[in-house]
This record gives C-alpha cells, sequence and structure tokens, in this order.
C-alpha cells in the first residue's frame, strides 16, 4: 500500500482508539493508511506474537477487527453520523503464520455499498457494513476475516 | 461453573500462557476451571474493555480462542503428545454487551470426539478438534465462537 499523509480524521480516529481501548496500546497498534476506500492498521510482532514465535491468532483477530470498525467508524464520521458500532459476527480463516510485523486491511464488501448503507441508516437509524480484512502474508493473505458492523444512531 | 481446585497441568499451562504469549498478559488472563472436559478463562473487564466501557470484541475473539486452544493443548499435553497446535477458522458471534469480567469456556464438539481425534493424531501425525466457545452474559450467552484447531505431531 502507498503511504500517504494520513488524513486529520484518521490520526484522529487512532488517538481516540488508543486512548478508549487499552488492549489497542497493549498490541501497539497504529493506522498506517486511509485512503477513504481502504484502512490499513499496524502492529509489531513482539507483543503480539504466540509461543512459536508468530502473531498470536487473538493479535490477528483484534487487528482485523479494529481495521474494519475503523473504517466504518470514519465514513460514519465523515458523514457527520453520531453512532454506536459495534460488531455482530465474523467468519475467520488463518491460512499462514506471521513471522513479521502485522498489517490489517479492511474494505467494504459490495452488499451493501456505502451509498446504501447510508441510505438505510437514514430510514432505519441503524444499517450493516460488510467488511472483508485481510492480514498480508509472504504468499497472499496469511488471513482474512469477513465481519458484519451494525451501526445505530445514538438517540 | 463450580470452583475445583485447578489440576496442576492446568496450573502450568496458566503459566505457560502467561509467559509466552505477551497478550494475554495484557488482558490479565486467568485460568480460572478445568475439569478434562471444559476449560473457562477468565480476564478483568478494565484492560479489556472498548470506547463505550464494555468488552473489546477483540478481546472477547482472543479470550474465546485462548480457551479453545488451551483446552486442546491440555489434552494433548494429558496424552503425551508432543504438537503445534494452531487455530485454522473460526466463526464468532457477538450477541450482547459484556459489563463485567469475561468468562470463556470452551468444550469440544461432537465430531470428531476425543478418541477419534487421538486417533487421527495417531494415525496420520496430524487431527483437527472443533471446538465451541462460549462467553455467558447476562441472559444466555453473551458471544460464541466456533473454531477448529489443527494438532500436529513435531517431527
Amino acid at each position: 500500500m502507498t503511504e500517504l499523509p494520513l488524513p486529520a480524521n484518521a490520526t484522529e480516529l487512532e488517538r481516540f482508539i488508543l486512548d478508549s481501548i487499552p488492549l489497542s496500546r497493549a498490541m501497539q497498534m497504529q493506522l498506517a493508511g486511509y485512503d477513504g476506500q481502504r484502512l490499513t492498521l499496524r502492529a509489531p510482532l513482539a507483543p503480539n506474537a504466540n509461543d512459536k514465535g508468530c502473531a498470536f491468532g487473538g493479535s490477528l483477530a483484534s487487528l482485523m477487527t479494529l481495521a474494519g470498525w475503523s473504517l466504518v467508524e470514519l465514513k460514519l464520521r465523515e458523514a457527520g453520523e453520531d453512532c454506536d458500532l459495534f460488531i455482530g459476527n465474523s467468519e475467520l480463516r488463518y491460512l499462514a503464520p506471521v513471522w513479521e510485523a502485522i498489517s490489517a486491511e479492511a474494505e467494504l464488501t459490495e452488499d451493501p455499498d456505502w451509498t446504501r448503507f447510508f441510505a438505510t441508516l437514514a430510514q432505519r437509524g441503524r444499517a450493516r457494513a460488510t467488511i472483508a480484512c485481510r492480514v498480508p502474508g509472504a504468499q497472499g493473505a496469511a488471513a482474512e476475516m469477513t465481519a458484519r458492523f451494525v451501526a445505530k444512531r445514538r438517540a
């Protein structure tokens, strides 16, 4: 992924997550990229290693969950929506061990797209986004997650 | 779950995990129960909270993953098997927010049972166990995970 300067709202969100989610600090999470469609988080291996010295499955799951959540949260903030946003369910595949710093990239899947997502939110005060996350590895993805996030307008 | 004194092998495994997986220390994980069939991990809320003050989805995923891994690891050690054990895939459902200390309970599902699992391991040097985990909540499960773990005999 090309390293562009982070937009201000992404830098703000990184600060918000590090301030309010202790595990993100323990993982030494960084928001490494955001171009309006794809969001990338990173974390060094050492605080996220397992007994074998490669990345702990829980760290991969947590970083992908945070990446998906961050992407939807940023899109909501950009749209001026004040929502509670939580994960509903997810499927994960662990495909190869990760022996270096972890990246997790999140993108919206097509059904619904952002237009439909915000239309549903406007209409019902609640909408669901399906996010695909991947941890790149030496050969293709080292881990993949598909997750449904639910946004609910605050009362 | 009735609080019985922990068997020595469970206390040893708790020490091993805390020593070798930094995130388990950050989560302040405890091995709270093991009766040979069901294993329970616990973690306090504060280090595992999200921006809303309830349990972070990544912590729920990590604790359930560790619970499943710990159960299979203990069964392997009891059988004298020296294996690498890793998670292959999982499905998670987040059903209700968790506003207190997190418990994660892991049990084997029936297909295959432990007898069949160890027979396959003996025959092929590799076997797969499907583990069901749940985080109890105020009303039923607050989160559920089904995960496949793969054990491979070390060379």
